[in-house]
């Protein structure tokens, strides 16, 4: 059995090319230990796991399976209950959406719990295969860190997707549904590939078109789209926008505290489960940005989110709340006022007050998806709050798919960082797993990076910060280099040097970025709305509360607790201290929590002027060499995405230039000082 | 007789209120002296000329005239040659587009050469009358300086003006024609009282459905507009696409050397003249900012505008062609390239080479109609080819009708400009006029301020631009005071009062707009596409042309000959010696010509960075005491449009503080160096 489109093109395929092992001996190993498959039980989901399974098994072995298993060289597929030789004490370590995958004398068990676990197995099992693992290590016991593992699309109906970079939604166009679902169908296996099990199918900007996805005109064609990611174990949400009762033209009102408000909600959740029975529920951005919200009545976030909440609560659906909440209309001359206190100064005072099917979605940083910002004080700071990461895999302030820039390491930094919540190893991985603090719902979320390009992801190589997104969603402890030449295994080849040489690039691909645009945790040099290439003052004079301050001395904000708007102290005690004094802050963020002259001297020795100017320098050579190295690829990898990653690493070297010589003359211009090495500046 | 829409609004109604005269005396003297008319000729225009004159009568004397004038009380509206009273010196001082209009011994004579001249002398009377002219004062013989006096619109089909802040296109809407003519009926009204006898209806970026106005498909409704323009004696012109026989599909090139492409051009013209008999032609934007031109076939802009002229030619056509061409993909770190010099180096050498019904469309300036500018070389360097100013009515860089910039100060310091071409008084208007060089054509364009608002341009006081624009084209030897004060007289009242108040706000408005926006002729720091507000590197670092070249130093550019771009070289003698040293250098332009550091000291006695703090903080207090004055004049105006304008006002100051505070800031980071009157700065 074929899928629709995969197997045609190596960059449709992404990670589950399965291509065929060339080994001849392992290749005679594995065809004699998988030559049939068994299946304990039937669902939807199983099938769709046997599915892949025989599909996958066909590709890699090159021959099909057998239907049966009762020999030697079976699989076996089914609940860890249900299948015998299983011993007690591995079965009983599976968790709910975990799997064990086990190869032992001849028989391959591949059991879950539930049957989305089975489904993840036979995902890593074929993983295994095709890295050609050695039979005696098929032995796997994997349960997912976080409970909800999801991907918020920001696709309006129109077909345009806010921040999207990788072409069209798959999901819209013409403010109406694409009929031909092909494209949402293999877009479900990918995320199951990986262990997503949540979907938000529309932009967290919910316009007009977009505000009547609740009612009927729209629902029957949602729950198709349910109907899909459901065979991959998937659950669909939807973005709401909190004034639908005034939007719909049925209420003058959208107070939370009206009883008309509330009994609108619990009839449409009533409607929406009427057609949707495994709904997910409600993902909400209030009162941020121009979104309407409860401040509009004099309400706050836990009144507006728990009305939401009591609604979904019949039928199990929960409201995700996001903490992008800032004001939006600030005045830049105002020193005192500071976007990054705003989420925590807004949602710390609610700690405790919302309903326990409500999960606070937080931004990683307290800003916006920079290159490099610190974690939000509120992890660590909520203690009696259902919690989510929020991610953003779709590159806006990050190169926009046509740079590289691998996220794996911001995101393993982030969930690695210590809060100090309850000491030493209160890491926000370990709070959103609602290890630190018990949670009823928590996890992670991050913003698409797809469209219908057929690439999926408009830079190929960006399809490894989908990939990785989801390895880190399910096993955040892994480390990037594990996950990453995975990927470039599974992707392209196992070929030594092409995983060697692509590991580099991307590994490398973050702080390069970041060498040649905003330096030092500063942010927001980016021509505003777009917010593609260098433009240091497109933010400085706005009302979004994203300043550099920069002038003829020095650069920096001051978010210190004695001098500065105090952002530092929102910390527990060992982060407080450490940020708030120039000399312990680590030197990634020094601009982000201080103003620093340009003759600071940085513990390289370096003043920070001299630091600009050669990080920027570094940035270009260190993509003229990504550009060098990927030109010894030619005959390893295919000619399509070997010629497709060179044109965009053209463009990224032409647009490296740009930020280098744009933020260089900046400071050159405004300091006066010159490079120390004499490098043409204008 | 009631023109339709006029005599309901006086937003609407703009300088042709027709109120009546409440001076009893005056208003007797004047019933007697105007009580029948007799008309000589028939024809379009002299339809309109007396429908125009019945209504203005009828309005102004709250009295209908008799049709006969055979009596005392007579008007005679005819040719000079057939008024057998007209003193033959008298009559031989008309030219073509001129007019007489005089009373004598209870007998008053409207007449003129042409049609257009006598119902520029309708208009001109009814101004006499509304001004209350003592009857012996009604004695005027005025002659067009200029022959071409146009107006261009920017309008699309699509409905939008490019560059409009009145609301949307009065031709189009939904890429199609508005059916209901009334607006344009009333437009070619306006346009005729201020003797605009030519207009160009789409924009100059001609794109898709544009490029089809030259094609049966369109040119039935091109030439119902050409027919109600034609009551008011005013000549329909296109801006045609030069790509044309490419983009319709007809040929493979739009090489003007090409047979084919000729022979295509010439049916084309042949074709519109068979809809359009009095076409005026082609307004052509060609090889300037991505339109398609000439230099694409290896051709020059001769050998372009040639072509076009000769299709036209046999019908009496003209080709405009603009030289608003520049390399709009200049690199920014480049301080060679000067778009300053660009329209004079491309067209100078062609100087002689085009055809005689070519003219060329010159923009005041060298850049693009920014607050300040010096004019553009062209004027005094080309001896041997047709001209034309063109300037902006429109306030794309002047605050775009939120503001009060009132251009005609601009305006006449651009046409009182000396060239010194051909020694002391070789001045702007007499160039354009043809009194220096002889040209066939020659004539003075301006972007069209209008659109679908009901009080035309957005502000209600922009309304005097189009008037003072009309005003000069006419005659520019009038003075800017002259012209304002009429204006407000016909739009306002004749109260002293107001007619001293709002003619000094508009008399000031240009310079203090010019205070606290972008100081000494540097130009350009608004925000890139919209041009609205203070972006002091907006345009700094993009690949426009257009920079300031500011450091921690100082800022300007140098455009001397010896260290510079050369530009101020391409002047004659006496101002190019003027401009090119910073001495001598009008201090208004002394940042357009000359790199300047903080610390130099101005003709004031003050810095360079005072001046710039000084002059911005004091346009933000002239723009608090003009809405100090115009709320003097609560009772003497009609309510709506004193709230309009108040409103604006509010507006203007908000945006002013803005400007003041992001443009010192800027400064103040960049040099250090702080106010001396010790204001806030940021």
């Amino acid at each position: 059995m074929k899928l629709p489109n995969f197997g045609e093109n190596p960059s449709y395929d992404c990670w589950l090319s399965y291509r065929t092992i060339k080994n001849a001996e392992v290749l005679k190993e594995y065809t004699e230990a998988f030559s049939g498959i068994s299946v304990l039980e039937e669902s939807l989901v199983f099938k769709t796991a046997l599915n892949e399974l025989k599909f996958g098994l066909e590709k890699i072995l090159g021959k099909a399976p057998a239907d049966t298993a009762d020999s030697d060289g079976g699989i076996v597929l089914g609940f860890c209950e249900n299948i015998k030789s299983l011993p007690e004490e591995l079965a009983s370590g599976v968790e709910k959406e975990g799997y064990i995958v086990r190869y032992r004398d001849g028989k391959t068990i591949i059991a879950g719990k539930t049957d989305r676990g089975v489904l993840y197995g036979v995902f890593a099992f074929l993983r295994l295969l095709q890295l050609e693992t050695p039979l005696e290590k098929i032995n796997l016991v994997n349960n997912p860190a976080n409970m909800l593992r999801m991907i918020n699309h920001w696709d309006n109906m129109d077909g345009t997707i806010e921040r999207g970079y990788a072409g069209n939604s798959i999901f819209y166009a013409n403010n109406g549904f694409i009929d031909d679902k092909t494209r949402v169908r293999d877009y479900a296996r990918l995320l199951a590939s990986i262990g997503i099990n949540g979907i938000v199918i529309n932009n967290v900007n919910v316009h007009y078109h977009e505000t009547r996805l609740i009612t009927k005109l729209y629902l029957p064609e949602v729950a198709k789209l349910a109907d899909i990611f459901r065979e991959y174990g998937i659950t669909v949400f939807l973005s709401v926008n909190f004034a639908s009762p005034v939007e719909l033209g049925e209420l003058p009102t959208a107070d939370p505290l009206d009883v008309r408000v509330q009994n609108w909600w619990r009839e449409k959740a009533e409607e929406i489960y009427s057609y949707i029975p495994d709904f997910g529920g409600f993902l909400v951005k209030a009162d941020s940005e121009y979104r309407p919200g409860p401040f509009t009545y004099g309400r706050d976030h836990a009144e507006g989110a728990n009305m939401l909440a009591k609604a979904l609560e019949p039928f199990g659906g929960v409201v995700i709340w996001r903490c992008f909440v800032y004001n939006c209309k600030q005045d830049w001359r105002d020193r005192k006022t500071d976007r990054a206190n705003a989420a925590y100064d807004t949602f710390m005072p609610l700690d405790g007050k919302f309903m326990d099917n409500v999960i606070l979605q937080i931004k990683n940083g307290p800003m916006d998806f920079q290159v490099r910002e610190p974690v939000s004080p509120l992890f660590g700071g909520l203690t009696k709050t259902n919690q989510m990461l929020e991610l953003q895999i779709t590159q806006e302030y990050t190169g926009q798919q046509k740079h590289i820039c691998y996220l794996v390491p911001q995101w393993k930094e982030i969930l690695d960082f210590d809060t100090f919540a309850e000491g030493r190893g209160s890491t926000v991985r370990e709070i959103i797993a609602g290890k630190i603090y018990p949670q009823k719902y928590g996890g992670i979320a991050a913003v698409s990076n797809i469209g219908s390009d057929l690439n999926w992801t408009g830079h190929v190589l960006a399809q490894a910060n989908l990939y990785g997104y989801g390895c880190l969603a399910f096993n955040p402890d892994r480390s990037a280099e594990e996950i990453t030449e995975e990927w470039v295994r599974l992707t392209f080849s196992s070929h030594p040097y092409v995983v060697k040489t692509i590991s580099s690039i991307l590994l490398k691909s973050w702080r390069t970025y970041e060498n040649y645009t905003s330096p030092l945790g500063i942010g927001w040099m980016v021509n505003p709305g777009h917010h593609y290439g260098p433009n240091v003052d497109g933010y400085e004079y706005s009302p979004w509360g994203t300043y550099h301050r920069a002038d003829c001395f020095g650069i920096g904000v001051d978010r210190s607790v004695e001098t500065g708007t105090g952002f530092a102290g929102r910390y527990h005690k060992e982060n407080a201290e450490m940020y708030n004094n120039i000399e312990t802050c680590p030197e990634e963020l020094l601009l982000f929590f201080h103003y620093v002259p340009y003759t600071y001297r940085l513990k390289s020795g370096k003043t920070l002027i001299q630091h600009i100017y050669d990080t920027h320098f570094e940035g270009v050579e260190q993509v003229r060499k990504f550009r060098e190295q990927w030109l010894t690829l030619k005959e390893l990898i295919d000619k399509e995405r070997f010629e497709h990653v060179l044109g965009r690493l053209e463009i990224q070297i032409r647009d490296a230039i740009e930020w280098r010589d744009v933020i260089n003359s900046y400071f050159y211009r405004k300091s006066g000082i010159p490079d120390e090495k004499g490098r043409t500046i204008y």
